[in-house]
């Protein structure tokens, strides 16, 4: 699956979305404008972002406060209300479908245009000199708001945080708080204990001389005490907050979602207080860290309320030491990834047979009954606990709309003459999968099977790379491209994304990609990342191979420099597609990277499958070698 | 060629280097601290770089200050003489050779070594607080000395530049400064005159609404007013600076150096003044900046000694225009380009043909007769106007000292049963050449030609290379990597460097390496860069296939999102030594690649060197498709 966060970089201009009647808001930025203009405030603008208040990608239904004051939907935006203007700001990606969203109170504002500010240049040059900008501090990470802050000062204006959510006040239907029950990840998945892990974070703490740590990142919070929740769609994490001191940890949840189980399972040294108290308790931690040299450590993502509770001076921000241990899988999650890519590997190759078979019969199957059928496969299986995300399940020129996700009532009816593209995963309690597979039923043309290929011949490139210890993602990204680049294609997106261990199916730190970030943590053994070259034509396809890989140890014949050498291990186990694959391009050392990938889908997914005699036919067929 | 800053990075021990006498120092060290502490100057630390006032990479006998004061003798290091104390500091190539050149009145300072200081340390750390430290401002860059005066802040000592060299007080033998003659670069091999070039520039700093420029790197001067000349061995440049104006230049450069001809081809319009008159003419500037709000723009390589005399609030730093503009070769230049170097071939061919043949006579030459009958071929060439740098001529473990250069009576005799490492190039009035090749003579282990062909294999993954527009060297240097890496080999130093036209035989600032600096400049169209990518094994052996490529655009079947494709066009034509190729480990892709660059040697060396049979015999030896 592609890292939306990551797409956002691009521009992908986008023709194919559906047409929406536009959300009238006018009684709700007037009612925005009231609350704004009374004493209490007195701001000049509030700002909207998308974000909630633990930066996460996915959100719940109660934090899409940008959606319900603009009316606009895409996942990327961030919204600017003034005294006496309303404006949008969303990238390349979104400009059709929020032009069709936004009714006339809304400017929309094109990111990426030439003379189209961004929204913080909007605040410094398009607000009056000296304006008071008010937010809420917890939608905002410190890293952002810093730098806000500075550019702010060209124009005298200040930023003004405001602890009650000001949507939150007017938003009279807002949905609850997600209230699930949160539940035990056991160490038979975990591997490690949580014990063990906050042993290792009271060390470092330790050895920095601090204070303590705040982690406020849900899929932090759930690696560090093996825990899982269902608060966000897709995403296995709970609402929360943790500060871990050098000795002691605090996990703050709400009461209700805790049974005894889990209660049983954190133990006595793990404190409990609820998800609403953590704010007073940093303020309380903020006045005794005054009288200490000790710092709180919060990183870039941390929200600028923390900062706000705790001190600016009672802080310091150093790099996520949670997000690097959690990209490091240990020996039982790296089991958990192979066990569970096998099972999804079955489930997957259930639909593709059933799809194709469909198909030859004349059945007229729309791109949301598809994905239904595939989820329905995949819930069949060992240890199924949702989707990783939502299926992305297109035929022809929806295969190019990168996010694209099929909804009724206006997903296409599957053309089997032409391409097919499915990007989909399963979250499982040994692990997360995310694949993609482009499939064509019927006659490609030779330029498809052109395109295809090439982006085949980068996904064979980065599988079989060799490379030193220190290499990053960011250096190894070309090899994606080299083969697509010969031919003047390419894609604009990163190839590749750490996934977790039933958990976020985007995780940092690292990546395969054009993002410099992606230059900052080499690939180290014990990770993973997915492989997923694509090629987008709009408004005729798009084509994209994506297998999960881990990166492990290689036995090279020699070792230069002591520096030790990594490659992958691929755990997606799902046939490529023959029929797109122009043989004639192909290497001799890449079509016997194909033939052993189909020998090794054979091999472990014929025994899975074996009581479905029409997915054992495709499989066979589909693992020919060529 | 390698190019010896970069691979300054890296440490790569050193353990074949020739012994020598140390130089006594005593009295040198003596009379510089009596200076030191004399009222004048009253300082208790005196600095000592490698570099001339031009931050050039080979610099002249008159500017060897720190070869004089410490007896080292070593392209890259630095010098720091406190009262009681005199510290030589430089990396790991070199520390054989420091230990054995400096005597007991200084210490070594291996760096890179664990707890080993940088010479920045040093000074704040190792030198009392407050320490005034003396410098020539010439001497060192207005971004390092920005950068030591920050770090002095942490000891409250402070950097006193004292304008008079205190070196150059004491050494009575110091040679002259160079007085050769300076010539006219015709446009014949420039293709683009000096005036339109001035004007382009004159255009720059009028959008820049500055006062003017100032250029101070030599190779900037001899490409800006299309002149030459030879005060630095091997750099065909001269003396001197130069101040740009929105209308009007300047080149400072001593009357003795400039014939009738250049005064003709410079005309009335550029105004010629003395080298030394340079800073009065920019303190004068400076005074007149004062009252105006424009600036004269310096670049981070520009002399402190320069900001010091405008006055650093006169001053904006901007990355060199000039060094931009060069880089990019006109069509006489590419062309100038292509020329030189098949006569370069020819001559080098020669040479290979004639080696070979006295080696399998049973002669016994060493590396110097070697490399000094190479010379005589190349200088019997058209427009040959000397070597672009000291010919690397190296027998079996001397080729893995990568700096190495063979002298009388240290070299050592070329051994037929050991691999022969030859990096050479020449200076043409039409081109600067710049090759390697690694050649065996006898019967090669397997080890050897496994090791070679992976070199090979990343050699033509460059040369064969196609990427969009705005690439970088930094992201194609793994290519150069893959096939070494899948052997658990590597190499440490930089894939590849810029070449002058007839200009020095490293120049910025693009490359192909791992240095990030290599990541702020795209590659192209009308650049030229290296492809040497190499191995090396300590007391074995060094291998490296180093052609000269230009940067061209490719016409690709497709032209995705409108970037535009770029590729490459090698212009070194000469085999490269069949008996170390093991074919089997070569894809059929890169067998055509052997085969074909070999019948563009036969084809355009064959009529070249037709007069000698010997050569000709080799040559087709040499050309045999595999």
């Amino acid at each position: 699956m592609i890292n939306k966060k990551h797409i956002a970089l691009h521009l992908v201009p986008n023709i194919f979305l559906i047409p929406s009647m536009p959300t009238l808001t006018g009684e709700r930025l007037d009612a925005l404008r009231e609350l704004m203009k009374t004493e209490d405030y007195a701001i000049d603008a509030y700002l909207v972002p998308t974000e909630d208040a633990h930066q996460s990608e996915y959100i719940a239904d109660c934090d899409k406060r940008r959606y319900w004051i603009s009316g606009f939907t895409g996942s990327a935006g961030f919204a600017v209300v003034s005294l006496d203007e309303a404006a949008l700001f969303t990238d390349g990606r979104y400009f059709l479908q929020a032009s069709e969203e936004l009714d006339s109170n809304w400017t929309l504002m094109k990111q990426g245009l030439p003379n189209v500010p961004t929204w913080q240049n909007y605040l410094v040059h398009n607000l009056p000199a000296g304006s008071r900008i008010g937010l809420d501090p917890t939608l905002i990470s410190v890293a952002d708001a810093s730098q806000l802050s500075d550019e702010l000062k060209a124009s005298g204006s200040s930023l003004v945080p405001i602890q009650k959510n000001l949507i939150d006040i007017i938003w009279k239907e807002r949905p609850d708080a997600p209230k699930d029950h949160v539940f035990v990840h056991p160490i038979e998945f975990a591997g490690k204990s949580h014990q063990e892990k906050l042993s290792d974070l009271h060390a470092h703490i330790k050895s920095k001389d601090a204070f303590g740590l705040i982690v406020s990142a849900l899929d932090e919070i759930a690696w560090l005490f093996n825990l899982r929740g269902s608060d966000i769609e897709c995403n296995p994490v709970f609402f929360s907050y943790a500060i871990i001191t050098q000795t002691g940890s605090t996990l703050y949840v709400d009461d209700a979602k805790l049974s005894d189980s889990v209660r049983e399972h954190l133990g006595s040294e793990v404190i409990i207080r609820s998800y609403a108290d953590v704010f007073d308790d940093l303020r309380k931690i903020g006045s005794e860290l005054e009288e200490s040299n000790q710092k709180l450590l919060i990183n870039a993502k941390t929200s600028l309320s923390v900062e706000v509770a705790v001190g600016k001076e009672n802080v310091t921000e150093e790099r996520s030491i949670i997000t690097d241990l959690k990209a490091i899988k240990n020996e039982t999650e790296l089991q958990g990834f192979r066990d569970c890519h096998v099972r999804d590997g079955a489930a997957l190759i259930r639909y593709f047979a059933w799809l194709e078979d469909q198909l030859k019969q004349g059945a007229v199957l729309d791109e949301v009954d598809a994905a239904d059928r595939l989820e329905k496969f995949r819930s069949a299986e060992e240890h199924y606990a949702g989707l990783s995300f939502d299926t992305i399940s297109s035929t022809g020129p929806n295969g190019a709309i990168i996010h694209y996700s099929p909804e009724k009532p206006t997903a296409k009816i599957i053309d089997p003459t032409l391409i097919y593209l499915c990007d989909s995963g399963g979250q499982y309690k040994d692990g997360t999968t995310d694949v993609t597979r482009t499939l064509h039923f019927g006659e490609p043309t030779a330029y498809e099977k052109r395109c295809f290929t090439r982006v085949l011949q980068g996904h064979i490139a980065i599988d079989a790379a060799v490379f030193p210890t220190g290499t990053t993602g960011y250096l190894l990204d070309p090899f994606a491209r080299q083969a697509l680049w010969k031919d003047g294609l390419d894609f604009l997106h990163g190839t590749g994304h750490g996934v977790g261990s039933f958990l976020n199916v985007h995780e940092g730190p690292h990546g395969i990609g054009i993002r410099i970030g992606y230059n900052s943590t080499p690939l180290a053994a014990g990770m993973s990342v997915t492989n997923e070259p694509g090629y987008y034509e709009n408004g005729k396809f798009g084509i994209r191979i994506e297998n999960v890989l881990l990166v492990k140890k290689i036995d090279t014949p020699h070792n230069f420099n002591d520096r030790g050498y990594l490659g992958f291990e691929h755990v997606t186990i799902t046939p490529i597609g023959l029929s797109l694959i122009d043989v004639e391009l192909l290497s001799a050392e890449e079509k016997e990277w194909v033939n052993t990938y189909h020998a090794e889908c054979l091999k472990k997914l014929g025994p899975r499958v074996a009581d479905c005699s029409l997915t054992t036919a495709w499989l066979e067929k589909e693992t020919m070698p060529i």
